[in-house]
């Protein structure tokens, strides 16, 4: 019996999720949830689009909804609610509000018998995962994140937004040398500006003030301010060709040391070079979405993180052959 | 309460797992167990040593039992033997025979109500987890696992076996290029020789054939005749000053892609640079340590892997520090 999946929500992250059901034999697609006008939305793989005001006509024909929205205000509200209904998977990745995304969520699924894992992805996600483990393992040890080479949205926005500005796209970048001063287990205490630097890619519209333009990046508060940033003008041509895609990774490393005095280093590196962050991301969810499916049919009710969930739970291996042949 | 942790047979990996246990909080030594007399064992934390012949008096004053014996003739046994009376944790590492491992200390700890992890450790360990992660989560991807650089016990052992050879060290090295080839996602079919090499440190009895050594090394069958070997003859004084460690590591690669026509490509890599095996694989054990003493105390009875435990189980931090600070 494969399991059945839905997708509210169809932007990058919601076309990557049909892409990856796609490659887990599994898995079927119910359909795609927009609030968007239906018959406007064409679909990777002819997976049918219907009206999210309609989702509730799914509750006994979808196992697992899988929430696209966005963090900042969609996913707050769209995870409890469906959460009444639906096993969900979301991606929710405002840090510093997941305690209260949790308790919100967690509540609404025991009061409803569902199962919903939030915070899936790959940070939050695999990057969680790996700071949690290693953090276990090496008692002692110093953790560091580090992300990029990539894309940040949020950061292409912020210059999109600035007067006179027609284009843009923002590298996030990992300082190689702090990257190397980790690696080498030097534990050291590094700044802001000592782990990333921010690289700009920036069309102007005609007759906008460069020199003006590239000081308010540089000076934005909490974007830019706190980092070395450079920042290149281009025609929109260029930039078409060459920034294109949204890829993005990083690197958990963890080091620390063992022995009667502390005298061995271990260091523990995690890392992801990925060409398309929303697909990569639809990945991590389709493979909790399998999860959430088991768990819900094992009623393990309530708001899962991937730290609840045992590894077995994501591969379509059975035990035996996972023990067999990953082990 | 801490947790009260034994220690059954006492090498390298026994003191491994006495300095890890130091460095955890919540958990306390109760006593080391040997098959020597105890009167010639000297700890490195004092803690008591007794008789192996004598564990059965600490049933109930044990929470997890940690058996450091060998996976050749110890661990078949005392595993199974052990799990009727302890919640045990071993290190397991044979893996063709892993299944049949199971299997036999599943029977006992549900027969007995115990809870036994088998194969903690990095390979089998933290490695299968990265195996098993990646190849959830990109379900066409290619795994891939390199060892190294690093001291082969085996292999050393089977060098100093040969007549005319004093000593020697044995070290496994992953073959850059290919390394290089599997992080650009090229998916290269890789024979054993490609993967990795061979380099033996050697010192000879008085009155030695070098090159009659050299060449029963470098065509031994199953350890080094499908391997580009280097073999190199030394002093006993540099083997003991340059070769003294037992460092070891590797990679875990699985790159796979993503996309409607698989046009994304992403490449996940897990690595390991360790001063320690031993001292590390002790590191993984105690923290599994900690998730059997939970697991028995929700009376989760029965053999389990790294498969079959959530991250959480391996944290000291409370469930609410873990969301906060590490997800």
């Amino acid at each position: 019996m494969s399991i059945k999946v839905g997708i509210y929500g169809y932007g990058n992250l919601g076309r990557g999720v049909e892409c990856a059901v796609k490659l887990n034999g599994d898995m079927e697609l119910v359909g795609v949830f927009t609030r968007r006008d239906p018959l406007n939305v064409k679909t990777l793989f002819n997976t049918p689009v219907y009206s999210a005001d309609n989702v509730l006509d799914f509750e006994n024909k979808i196992d697992v909804l899988v929430i696209c929205g966005g963090s900042a205000t969609d996913l707050p509200k769209q995870t409890p609610n469906l959460s009444k209904y639906f096993n969900c998977v979301d991606s929710f990745d405002t840090h510093a509000k997941i305690p209260e995304h949790f308790d919100n969520v967690d509540k609404i699924c025991k009061d409803n018998g569902t199962v919903t894992l939030i915070s899936a992805g790959w940070d939050p996600g695999m990057f969680s995962l790996n700071r949690l483990y290693a953090s276990s393992v090496l008692a002692n040890g110093s953790l560091y994140t580090f992300w990029g080479k990539g894309v940040s949205q949020g950061h292409s926005d912020a210059i999109r937004r600035i007067k006179g500005v027609k284009d843009a796209k923002q590298y996030t970048i990992p300082v190689e040398s702090a990257l190397e001063r980790v690696r080498n287990g030097e534990n050291p205490e590094l700044s802001t500006r000592e782990k990333h630097l921010r690289e700009c890619f920036v069309v102007l519209e005609d007759g906008a003030d460069a020199n003006a333009i590239e000081n308010e990046i540089k000076t934005m508060p909490n974007y830019f301010a706190d980092y070395d940033t450079t920042v290149h003008f281009i025609s929109q041509e260029e930039l078409d060709k060459n920034h294109a895609g949204i890829p993005h990774g990083g690197f958990v490393i963890c080091s620390g040391n063992t022995g009667v005095n502390g005298e061995n280093k271990h260091v523990i590196e995690y890392s992801l070079k990925l060409d398309s962050n929303p697909e990569f991301t639809a990945s991590v969810i389709v493979a909790y979405a399998r999860a959430v499916s088991r768990l819900a049919s094992e009623k393990s009710f309530g708001c899962k993180t991937v730290f609840d969930v045992a590894p077995k739970y994501l591969s379509q291996l059975s035990d035996e052959e996972m023990r067999k042949n990953l082990l």
